[in-house]
C-alpha cells in the first residue's frame, strides 16, 4: 500500500479557538503523526456554565499515541498552547517551540506539577527538527505576541506550509518582521509549496492590516493629553503594546505600574528570553498608590471585562491600593472579541459613573489587530503560490469564504472543519475520512467531555430551577409520613398564593395515600408518579417545568 | 407648600430598554402623577437564566397609585409597551396611546385575559388629553415603528417635550416625516420648552442619522441580483423596512412570503389601523413551499437570534415545509444588539454549512437605525432650546455623554438614573430624592424581584452543581442507615478514580457513626456538618464546592 500525506484538524477549523491540528505520513491508518498547537477555548454561561477552559478532545490521538512522533506550539497564546498541561498527560510526546513560547509552556507545565523536560527549545530556520517522515522548520512571521511562527514542514510528499497566526507587519515593535525575502526563498525551494495550511481569522476584514507601529504615535498624543491617572488595558501577551505604552507614558513624564498576573507573566518572560529588550522600568502597586495620579499610568490586565482580572476590579472599586476617580482616563487597547460584550459594557458603564473618560479604540487608532487581512492572506497566496489550499482557524464562514477566495485564484482549496481528515498526498485535496472531534472541559480539576451530560444538567437546572422530592416507604412497603419538597432556583409561591413547596406536597400526599401497592413497591414507578405530579404543579402554579429529584429512602425490616 | 414638578425615572434611564418614566406636579409628596411607557428587558444566561421577561420594579408607583392620573405609551415597541399586561394590573389607570400602539396594546392585553377597554385611542396634535395637572399632546417623530411619538406636556410650571424614541427622517417609508415646522412651534408657544427630556441611545454615533428611504435602492439591487431564494430578516415591528423588502421582491419577480408570529402580527395591525398602505399582497408559507425558489422571497423574524423564531428555525433545518439550500442568499436587514452576538454567530454559521450565503449590514447599505445620532440630537436641541436637558433611555456612558454635550451648550442637564427623583420646578434641576428602583421579572407565569435570590440560586447552580444528601434519624434520635446522595450538574467521578457520590457517603457514614448526640439532634448543626463534608470531598476529588442541600427526616415514636 502506497504512503499518503494526511491533515485532520481537532480543534479550531470551524471555531476561533483551542487550535489543535494534526498532520500524518505513511500507510493508510499507520501514518506517522505530529500535533501542532494544544489550544483552549473560554467558556460561557449560555452554553458551558461553571466550565473552566474547553479544548479538544484528543481520543483519537491518545488512541494512536504510538504513531505520533512530536508535538510543535507555534506561539504562546491561549487558544494556541493553553492545553498543553490539560492534555499533554495524555500523549506524553516531545513538544518543540521557541525560546518565549516554550518559556511560557514551561510556567504552564511546573504550575500543573508536570516536569517540563518535554519541551525542546528550538531556533528557528535554518534549523531543522526531524519527526519521523516530517523535517519541521519554524519560521518567524508577526503576530500579537512575539516569536509566533509558521512551520514549515516538508514531506516526502511535498512541502507543507501551517501558517499558525499571523499578519504581515514590516515594524511590529517587539520580534521579527515579517520577511517577504525569507518566504520568497521558501517558496521557491524544490518544488515549492503544496500545501498552505492557513489562519482565517480575519478573512472578512477588507483592508490591508496596520502594522503595530502606528500605534506609537496616537498612543503618545492620547496619553500626553491627558490630565489624571491613565490606565490602559491591553491583551496580557501583546508585549510590543506593552512597551510602547509604556514608553508613551515615560514619554509623558509617567510612572508606569502594571497589574495582573498574566501580564507580569508575559513581561517577565519576554524579559527573560529577550525578545523583549529597552523596556522601560516599572513601579510596583504600593509605589504606584503613592505616586500623583497624573504623573501614573497603570497597564492592566481584562480588556475581555473577565470579572477576576484588574480592569474588572478597578470598576468595582480599590485594587491592591489603587482606585479611579473623576477625571482618569481609563483606555481599552484593544478590541472585544464577540460573545464579551456585555461584560466590557459592564464595566464602562462602571466607570462612567466614577466620572472616568473611557477612549474605546473605535477606529483602529489605538488597536492593531495580529492577523492577516483579506489582501494580506491574498498576498500569501500570491508569494507562496501553494496547489492547494486549507483554511484553519476560524469558524465555518471564515473557512469557506477563504476557500471561495482561494479558489477564484485557481487554489485547490476545500473546507476541512474539526474531524475531517484530508488526503493531501495528490495535487487536490480529498476527503479521507471523518473522526469523532468533540471537546474536553476542564471543570473545577477534572476533565469531562462536552456530551457527558454534566453541563446539560447545569443549563436545565439554571433554567428550570431544581425541586427535590425525598419519601420513605416502611418495611411494609407502605409510605411513612408525608413526602417532602426541596426547591432552589424557583419562586416561593405561585399563582394560587399558597406556597410551590406546600402544593406539592399536598398533591404528594394525596398520591402517596391512593396509590397501589405495586407502585409504592416499585422505585421507578414512583420516581415517574411523583416527578409527573410535581412538574405539573409547578406548572399550573408558576409555569414551569423544573427539574425533579426524587429520593425514596425504603426502610427494611431488620 | 408650594407645588414642585418632578421626574422620576423607573426604568430606561442606566440602561437601554425596559422604559418607564413619571413626571409629577402638586404639593411635595401629593405631587399628581402620570406615568410615561411600560416597557420590558431582555433576559439572558449570564445574569437572568430562566427568566422570560425583565421590567422595572413598580412599587413606589404602586404605593402612590392613588396618586396617577393617567398611563402614556410613546410607541408600540417592546421596551416601550411590553410589560403593559404584566403591569397594568397593579396600576389599573387609564392609558393613552395612538391608534397603532393602541391596536399592539389591545392584543397583548386581551392575550392576558385583561379587558382593553382601559386603552383610550388619541389622535396626535392639536389633541390635548387632561391628565390632573397635565396637559398632554402626542407629536408624531419619525423612528423604526409606526407612529411613534413624542410627548409634549405642559404643566402649570412650563412645557416638557418628553422625546420617546426618535429620529429624524424626512421620508420614513411608513409614518409621518420628521417636521421641524411643527416643532418649530411647538418651541415657540408661550414660554417655548422648559425641560426636553430626550432619547440619548445613539449619542456616541458621530455622523448624522440615514433615511429609511435610502435603503430602497440597495435593497432592490441585492435582491434583484439574487439567483436561489432571498430570506432577510429585520425587526418585526419595522414596518417600513417589511414594506420596503416587499417591495424590491415585487419588483425583482418574487413572491414575499412573511414568517414569524412576530411579523405577521406588526403588519396586520398596521394595515387594520390603516399606518401601513399600499403593501403588496403576500403568500402564505404553504404556497411559499409549492413556489420556485428563485421566484421567491421570505421575510423572517429572529434577526437577533431568537432561538425559537423563524430565522434560528431555519439555520436548523426545515420550518413550515421550507428550507435554505446552498444558493441561496441570507439578508440581515439589521443590527446585532450587543449581547445577542453569540446566537446570531452560531445562526451565520449553520447558514454557511448549508453554503447559503449571508449578507450583512457592515456598512449601513441595508439598515438604518431608528435613533437619532448625535448631530441629530443636537438640531433637536437647538431647535426646541430647552432650559434644562434630561438624558433619558440610555446606559450610564449614554447618559452622561448627553448631558455633557447639553452642558456644552449652555442647557441646565443633569444624569438622573433609575430611581433618581428630579425637581424640575425651577430653571435648573436638583435632585430631590432617591427611589428604590429595582427590576421586576416574569418567570414562567409570575412575577419576581430580582433581588428574591430566585435567579441566584439558578446561577450558583449552574456554576457549582448541586448535591442532594438525606438522611434518616429514627426515634431515638440515630441515625437510621446510610446518609444518601444525589447530583446533578457535577461530573461522576474526581481524583481518585472513585464515584463522588460514594466518596461523600463514604465520609457522611463516618462522620454520622461518630456524631455526638447533641449533633444529631439538631437540624441546623447536622445541616451544618454535613454541607461542609460534601462541599470539602467534592473539592478534594473534582476541585469545586457545590450547592448543597440537605434533608434530615426525623422518624417520630409512634
Amino acid at each position: 500500500m502506497s504512503d499518503r500525506l494526511i491533515y485532520l484538524p481537532l480543534g479550531g477549523a470551524g471555531e476561533i479557538g483551542m487550535n489543535a491540528y494534526v498532520y500524518g505520513y505513511g500507510p493508510k491508518g499507520k501514518e506517522r503523526l505530529i500535533a501542532i498547537d494544544l489550544g483552549v477555548t473560554f467558556p460561557d454561561m449560555d452554553s458551558t456554565p461553571g466550565v473552566d477552559l474547553i479544548m479538544a478532545d484528543l481520543s483519537w490521538l491518545e488512541k494512536n499515541a504510538d504513531r505520533i512522533e512530536a508535538i510543535f506550539i507555534t506561539h504562546a497564546h491561549e487558544d494556541h498552547i493553553g492545553a498543553l498541561p490539560h492534555l499533554w498527560p495524555k500523549l506524553k510526546k516531545p513538544v518543540y517551540a521557541r525560546r518565549f513560547t516554550g518559556r511560557i509552556g514551561q510556567m504552564k507545565l511546573e504550575e500543573a506539577g508536570i516536569a517540563s523536560d518535554c519541551l525542546r527549545i528550538v531556533r528557528p530556520r535554518p534549523e531543522v527538527i526531524e519527526a519521523g517522515p516530517f523535517k519541521v522548520q519554524f519560521v518567524p512571521l508577526s503576530h500579537s505576541i512575539p516569536e509566533s511562527s509558521a512551520l514549515v514542514i516538508d514531506t516526502p510528499a511535498g512541502r507543507i506550509v501551517h501558517s499558525g497566526d499571523f499578519k504581515l507587519d514590516g515594524n511590529p515593535v517587539v520580534g521579527e518582521p515579517f520577511d517577504a525575502e525569507l518566504w520568497h526563498q521558501i517558496a521557491n525551494e524544490g518544488d515549492g509549496v503544496k500545501v498552505l495550511t492557513c489562519d482565517s481569522t480575519n478573512v472578512f476584514s477588507p483592508n490591508p492590516g496596520k502594522s503595530e507601529a502606528t500605534l506609537v504615535e496616537p498612543l503618545r498624543e492620547l496619553i500626553a493629553g491627558r490630565k489624571g491617572m491613565v490606565v490602559a488595558t491591553t491583551f496580557a501577551s501583546n508585549v510590543a503594546r506593552v512597551k510602547t505604552l509604556t514608553e508613551a507614558a515615560k514619554a509623558a513624564g509617567r510612572s508606569v505600574c502594571l497589574l495582573g498576573r498574566a501580564m507580569k507573566k508575559m513581561v517577565t518572560a519576554a524579559t527573560e528570553t529577550a525578545v523583549l529588550t529597552g523596556m522601560p522600568g516599572t513601579i510596583s502597586a504600593e509605589e504606584a498608590a503613592e505616586c500623583p495620579r497624573e504623573n501614573l499610568m497603570l497597564i492592566v490586565t481584562g480588556s475581555q471585562g473577565e470579572r477576576r482580572a484588574a480592569t474588572a476590579q478597578l470598576s468595582r472599586g480599590r485594587y491592591l491600593g489603587l482606585e479611579m476617580k473623576a477625571g482618569d482616563t481609563f483606555l481599552f487597547s484593544s478590541r472585544v472579541i464577540p460573545g464579551n460584550e456585555r461584560g466590557v459594557i459592564r464595566i464602562i458603564n462602571a466607570f462612567s459613573e466614577m466620572g472616568v473618560d473611557v477612549v474605546e479604540d473605535h477606529n483602529g487608532q489605538y488597536h492593531a489587530s495580529g492577523h492577516a487581512n483579506r489582501p494580506d492572506l491574498e498576498a500569501v497566496h500570491d508569494l507562496l503560490k501553494p496547489k492547494i489550499l486549507i483554511p484553519m482557524h476560524g469558524e465555518h464562514r471564515h473557512l469557506r469564504e477563504h476557500a471561495r477566495i482561494g479558489a477564484e485564484k485557481g487554489l485547490a482549496s476545500i473546507v476541512a472543519v474539526n474531524g475531517t481528515m484530508i488526503d493531501i498526498t495528490g495535487n487536490a485535496p480529498s476527503i479521507a475520512e471523518y473522526i469523532e472531534a468533540g471537546r474536553t472541559y476542564l471543570d473545577g480539576s477534572v476533565l469531562i467531555g462536552a456530551m457527558d451530560g454534566v453541563v446539560r444538567d447545569r443549563i436545565r437546572m439554571a433554567l428550570n430551577g431544581h425541586i427535590l422530592i425525598t419519601t420513605i416507604i416502611d418495611e411494609d412497603d407502605q409510605p411513612l409520613g408525608d413526602a417532602w419538597v426541596e426547591m432552589m432556583g424557583l419562586p416561593e409561591t405561585g399563582r394560587s398564593g399558597a406556597a410551590l413547596a406546600d402544593k406539592i406536597e399536598d398533591e404528594l400526599a394525596e398520591f402517596l395515600e391512593n396509590a397501589p401497592d405495586k407502585v409504592v413497591a416499585s422505585d421507578p414507578k414512583m420516581d415517574e408518579a411523583m416527578r409527573r405530579i410535581a412538574r405539573q404543579v409547578a406548572m399550573e402554579e408558576v409555569g414551569k417545568k423544573p427539574e425533579v429529584t426524587i429520593v425514596v429512602s425504603r426502610l427494611m425490616a431488620d
